[in-house]
């Protein structure tokens, strides 16, 4: 039977890193091209308890059917947290519970762009979102990605040539997979000209709360006088990234709207896990908890750092990440990317090319590629980046 | 700030249903118009004492990413219960995990559909269904439902003047919000035509295990030699409607399409509920337990039909389901329906005007509306039905 598939969808293959995936669960493989949060960043022993008292104290409520726009406890905790944490959410917005933050994201695509408009994007960026956008049948458009944000030269040339464009999308801090953060001058323009243009802002922040080293600085939503930008993060990165439960904060047209869209797609996110969020959140010591996280994140980020300073030759640089999860290593241009990521594979340390992250994977030239501190032991930290290094060196000869 | 919606979101309104679950919380109000199952049918104790053993067990597994797919040993138990029950799923066919019943309906239109496709359907049919195909920008193309299913001459004269229809959407079994089933007749007279007009099938069964009385009735899926048949269902009406889990069978190439889509949208289903209903349906006896959720609503169902056979008027039908959550009655031409609806609420009895569930709510002319069995206590079961009696003769004088 040969299947007719929608546009969108009949080209569209799964994302690479899902594949990538699919297949680290050989304990044999040092998984540097993983995405995974490490496990112990997940308070399990207060799920655990509040889990079972939420079952035990609210259990039918906690299995019925919610709305759409989530559990009203949770919404107010979360609003509380963005607003004291990173100045996020002002009278005009609104808070929705999403099913990840992935969620989020394609929410936002779908209700402002019609098959054919653009969305702007750093180039490299989260495949997930890039999919999500492709999904819509929307453009990706990829403005060049430097160690403090998108160019900004290029980006007002695509707001200029991209009369369809509707959408910013900036990771502005910790990107994926650069692990680069936006500046704050950056920030302003990316800002000023989307007010110019008309164009709307997403901006995707999943790992603000992991820094562990520099300033923090302010998020574009903080400077959103004009109702222009739909703010998502999520907890995965926090409490669990199995239980789906991320966030949307954005003008309360636009949640409205994207509220429409997600009862289409999933009716509401699992309600007992809205609960719980809503639950450590409030009866917990959050601050603390994620201060361990970031402590947990700062040495092993560390240990990796001090292996690329001792086994990678000057050739292959490297970013110093002040949070988030990835470290963005380039290769010096004789050494073929796709032949030293399959080189790695053979020698049972698995990283991502750049490839899987660029707005267009026909015309990437670039020999970047992502690896994770986050979930590989100290010792696999160690001992892959010895191996990435040999290899680096052997294929330079 | 004025914002422009993509055209599918533009004009698309919550669903009636979501917005009157909305206020469903007033405890004086009988609540005839929810769509929510029974909280008693869910397995509470168990579901305590599973999470509870989950967490304790596989606490950093269950709380990591997941793939999209779903997970593996739930997916296997899937597909055993429903070719052991529904003699569904053959070597060509996958499952797909999704979070919901709604999600599979989402994902299969917008894997077949571009915008201005067609999904032809029941009218009128689920609200969630309807506005899901309207979010991919589908046109809803109604086919009259009877009382055996939909009308076939109606159903071949769309087939021929629709040459952009991609999918037939059915919910064989105590259709929302119907309540009828399609028999087996009309059944193999949907496959026939689907087949010959090439047009995909989306058979919805989330009432399947629902059948207190009569007898049961091959599902379209049994019949699918050619790979044409998308089926749906879900743990909503069985466990939990909360935790949102479903699942779609369909042909392999379908299926890996379909989740493709699901990873743009949420990437996977909450894992620690899949988990729970894998664990549930092989260390449970889950035929006792649908013994119980099918005891329970006959007994519902048996005291509402005999209150209305005691205090309807003559000139108000209804159906006599034989499985599911509702009853469908119609009133005499002479009341107005909405009217009616209103003046129930002022009475304290909410239920649901079939305008809400029509394909075309412009045209809709039809007298019916949606009781449930499903909710209401016993007393408020009698009490609410003869309120809705009273109201009627009232109307008619």
């Amino acid at each position: 039977m040969d299947y007719r598939f929608s546009s969108a969808f009949a080209n569209l293959a799964p994302s690479a890193i899902r594949e990538i995936l699919k297949n680290a669960g050989d304990p044999s493989v040092i998984a540097f091209a993983a995405g995974n949060p490490n496990a112990a960043s997940f308070p399990l022993h207060d799920i655990r308890l509040l889990v079972s008292d939420i079952l035990e104290t609210k259990g039918p409520a906690a299995l019925q059917y919610g709305t759409t726009e989530g559990y009203t406890p949770l919404r107010e905790a979360v609003a509380k947290r963005q607003k004291e944490r990173f100045d996020v959410g002002r009278d005009f917005d609104d808070v929705l519970i999403t099913s990840g933050g992935q969620q989020a994201l394609e929410l936002a695509c779908r209700v402002f762009c019609d098959p054919g408009d653009a969305v702007i994007c750093e180039d490299p960026s989260f495949i997930g979102a890039l999919n999500a956008f492709r999904g819509v049948g929307a453009r990706v458009v990829g403005v060049p990605l430097e160690h403090d944000g998108m160019n900004i030269e290029a980006l007002e040339a695509k707001l200029k040539s991209e009369p369809r464009a509707r959408l910013i999308y900036v990771i502005t801090n910790f990107q994926n997979p650069a692990g680069v953060c936006t500046s704050l001058a950056k920030r302003r323009e990316i800002y000023r000209l989307a007010k110019q243009y008309g164009v709307m802002i997403l901006e995707d922040n999943p790992y603000g709360e992991l820094r562990f080293s520099g300033e923090e600085i302010p998020t574009i939503k903080s400077m959103d006088e004009e109702g222009i930008v739909v703010y998502a993060s999520s907890f995965s990165k926090i409490l669990s990234s199995g239980m789906r439960v991320g966030f949307a904060v954005a003008p309360k047209p636009v949640i409205a709207k994207m509220t429409v869209c997600k009862q289409t797609e999933d009716v509401h996110t699992n309600l007992l896990f809205q609960m719980l969020c809503h639950r450590f959140m409030t009866e917990r010591d959050f601050d603390a908890h994620v201060k361990s996280i970031r402590d947990l994140y700062r040495r092993k980020c560390g240990i990796m750092l001090d292996a690329m300073e001792f086994c990678f030759p000057a050739d292959v640089t490297y970013t110093r990440p002040e949070g988030g999860l990835f470290v963005w290593c380039t290769l010096p241009d004789k050494i073929d990317l796709l032949a030293f990521v399959k080189a790695a594979m053979e020698r049972k340390v698995a990283v991502v090319p750049g490839t899987a992250f660029a707005t267009d994977t026909q015309t990437y030239t670039a020999h970047s590629f992502r690896v994770t501190y986050a979930t590989p032991t100290d010792e696999q930290l160690a001992q892959g980046v010895a191996i990435l290094g040999d290899l680096a060196r052997e294929m330079m000869k």
